[in-house]
């Protein structure tokens, strides 16, 4: 209709989300496609798993974000292959032809072959996977109160996460807390505060991916939250109520009837598509290699940023799939386009890393910052104020800190809904025994 | 184990919630027995339905509520039968004996034997009723951005609320605003401020429960914010992208791709079991008809409270299913209980009428206290205040009136999220041909 350069983006994430709002004053028409409404704060969702923030405090509607946003538009939509030769994007229930495409359709979880696991041990990528999460711990205090045997007891309080990555260490640090302070109270028939949270990490130390000291300085905290952090450990097997692993040559097996996936990713299946269309190379997890300009070779007018992107960082080895890499790289392609549409050339994507940081609980954290490695209050308070300033929608942004500051000073947690979730109603709960031997 | 006197509680929403309360310094032993692990704040169930509160910030836990009450525990649990010889209340999966026994089970919606409505015109008394209301209204939208005809966007944006009773004069008035306010500039293809709100009620004014006063103000309020409200109209029938009406001997149907139902209310089906138990005789709502002391004819240990009890008014009429009767007699059945324990007696139960109230989007509501008829902002504020005060957990009540302010200053529904719907991914979605004609 205008006649102006379309750019299709396919995500609305951080990198998809970025690249549109680095086009708003782009000659450019923007297309936003997203199979979601809303735009989702990662981080923070093991905020919502462990009963902190509600969804809403960590979702933005994409429509709201880019609702001034006069040449930007989003569509509902399901992407699920291209005609490069085209130019189209095809959907669901329709298609999309571009000039340029920008494809940061993200990672899901990846349970390495096992997809049997997924129901056993439900991974966090999603708003329902938060909410599942959240039902199943929930629940599984519940059943506690009614359980019949201490072994059965045992079991139903005992939480095993499976990777001691940010997630996973977030995830343990949150579950202790519930389990020592939130819940300490609440029951009757069971000591939540008895509840052991097992971390389980295939790598010699926990956040495998940072500094080795800010590793032992976070495991440091999670033994004092008493997490049992158990690290050069791999998962052989996940069965309904135990986990089995392997540490060296000793197989052990752990009872637990609530088992958190926070291992494995893979990128998006629309990186096949991409690479079934294009021949452009995969790596092991699934994410396009592209040139360093982020560009697919051979197809200049497509750009694969952030975790579906495998781009090779200064030290040679692939960026890590984090909110900081997607970001920087939707900045970058939003400037590739706007200078080849005014003739110039931009050299290629580098990524600056600020640095990196993960919290363990109430005031507990571990930060590396531009090399400056610290922990406890002050990384927390650091990470907190990255992270707030990082939200997108200001809305959220204060209300996130005002139910923040309320849990700080409270130790509550109010978001703890049951709601929507297989947990909600076990399909084979333990017999009432408790109540009805009072009633003899 | 103590010997103490056991009182069990089926229910933790208003009425049940308030007797466990009550009852916090009695010699007695309480357990709440509930489905859920929260009491839900069902008058602003509606906020949750479009978008401008999360569940969590009309919901606490129940556990969290009960925390300090040391002669109360909660079970999460399903009651399902009554064996009042042995005094047994019959869990899905156990049993609990009583010595005195509260029922207060609640009602859910009543499609007057046409159950197929149901799917199609979802009604709203739980937070999955909520989201699934929130996902559905918001999708219309979506898919109306993609539409290919007028007369397709027309439906899409049509929005029919069967009842106009407080839940749908309150619907009504909050999808106005949507529609005229919060996403008045999120679309690029369809304008949603021309989005038709209808409300239709069979009797002859909004609020048939309410003085005819109000009714006309809360009509003349509704008009204002263009919603077309359509009184004396009954439905005869409800099919995909159809409402067939009957106005006198007129027949219509109005093209709708959404239905919301807020008409009829019908008993938890433990009435049926007490019924069935006890021989008590039900009401056609399916309430069991109590004596004034609110139990159960001759069980005097069995008490029924809530919209589940069809209890006498000063006006023989029988009480509204309202939050205000069920707290009253959560009250009531606690000093019941204490003054027999006690070995007094106490009067039948009284209900106090403080008045009624209603919103209709912002600062518009009309209120009725003590004979006391206002409406307007006056009306908006006292609702809130009222509102407010009743909800039972602080930290809800701080949340939810910042979470307001923010919404009132900024016009703005951050909860807009689409998930775990059915709505989030249309069966049978139309066309891309907007995009696709771009294409061309």
């Amino acid at each position: 209709m205008t006649g102006r350069h379309r750019v299709v983006i396919v995500g609305g994430g951080f990198g998809g989300l970025h690249a549109a709002r680095a086009l708003r004053r782009a000659p450019v028409e923007v297309t936003l496609v997203d199979r979601r409404n809303f735009h989702l704060f990662q981080p923070l969702l093991y905020q919502v798993a462990t009963g902190g923030l509600s969804p809403a405090n960590i979702a933005a509607p994409l429509r709201a974000i880019l609702k001034r946003q006069r040449n930007a538009r989003v569509l509902l939509g399901e992407a699920v292959g291209l005609d490069p030769q085209r130019q189209a994007l095809l959907l669901a229930d329709g298609e999309l032809t571009y000039d340029t495409l920008i494809v940061a359709a993200g990672a899901s979880h990846h349970y390495f072959g096992r997809e049997e696991w997924a129901t056993l041990a439900p991974g966090l990528k999603t708003v329902e996977d938060a909410t599942e999460i959240r039902g199943r711990v929930l629940a599984a205090f519940e059943q506690a109160e009614r359980a019949a045997s201490p072994s059965e007891v045992r079991a139903l309080l005992t939480f095993v996460i499976v990777g001691a990555g940010p997630t996973g260490v977030e995830l343990a640090g949150a579950l202790a807390e519930i389990a020592r302070v939130t819940l300490a109270k609440e029951f009757r028939a069971i000591d939540p505060t008895a509840a052991r949270i097992v971390l389980l990490e295939g790598a010699d130390r926990v956040l495998p991916g940072y500094h080795p000291d800010l590793s032992a300085r976070a495991e440091a905290a999670l033994r004092r939250l008493g997490v049992e952090v158990r690290t050069s450990t791999l998962v052989t097997d996940i069965e309904p109520e135990v986990v089995r692993v392997q540490r060296g040559d000793i197989a052990e097996f752990v009872p637990a009837h609530t088992v958190l996936w926070a291992a494995g990713v893979k990128a998006s299946p629309l990186g096949e598509v991409i690479a079934a269309a294009t021949g452009a190379s995969l790596d092991r997890q699934g994410r396009v290699r592209v040139n360093p300009d982020l560009t697919v070779p051979g197809y200049p007018e497509i750009l694969v940023i952030g975790d579906l992107a495998h781009c090779l960082g200064r030290d040679s080895h692939p960026l890590p799939g984090v909110a900081q890499v997607a970001m920087q790289q939707g900045a970058y392609a939003a400037r590739l386009i706007t200078s080849r549409l005014a003739g110039r050339t931009v050299p290629p994507f580098r990524y600056r890393d600020w640095g990196s940081m993960a919290t363990i609980g109430r005031h507990a954290a571990v930060a590396d910052l531009l090399g400056v490695r610290f922990s406890g209050f002050p990384a927390w308070l650091a990470w907190l104020f990255v992270h707030l300033m990082k939200m997108v929608e200001f809305s959220n942004r204060v209300l996130v800190l005002a139910q923040w500051a309320w849990n700080y000073f409270t130790f509550n947690r109010s978001a703890r809904l049951i709601t929507n979730t297989a947990a909600a109603r076990p399909a084979n709960p333990a017999p009432l025994r408790h109540a009805s031997r009072r009633a003899v």
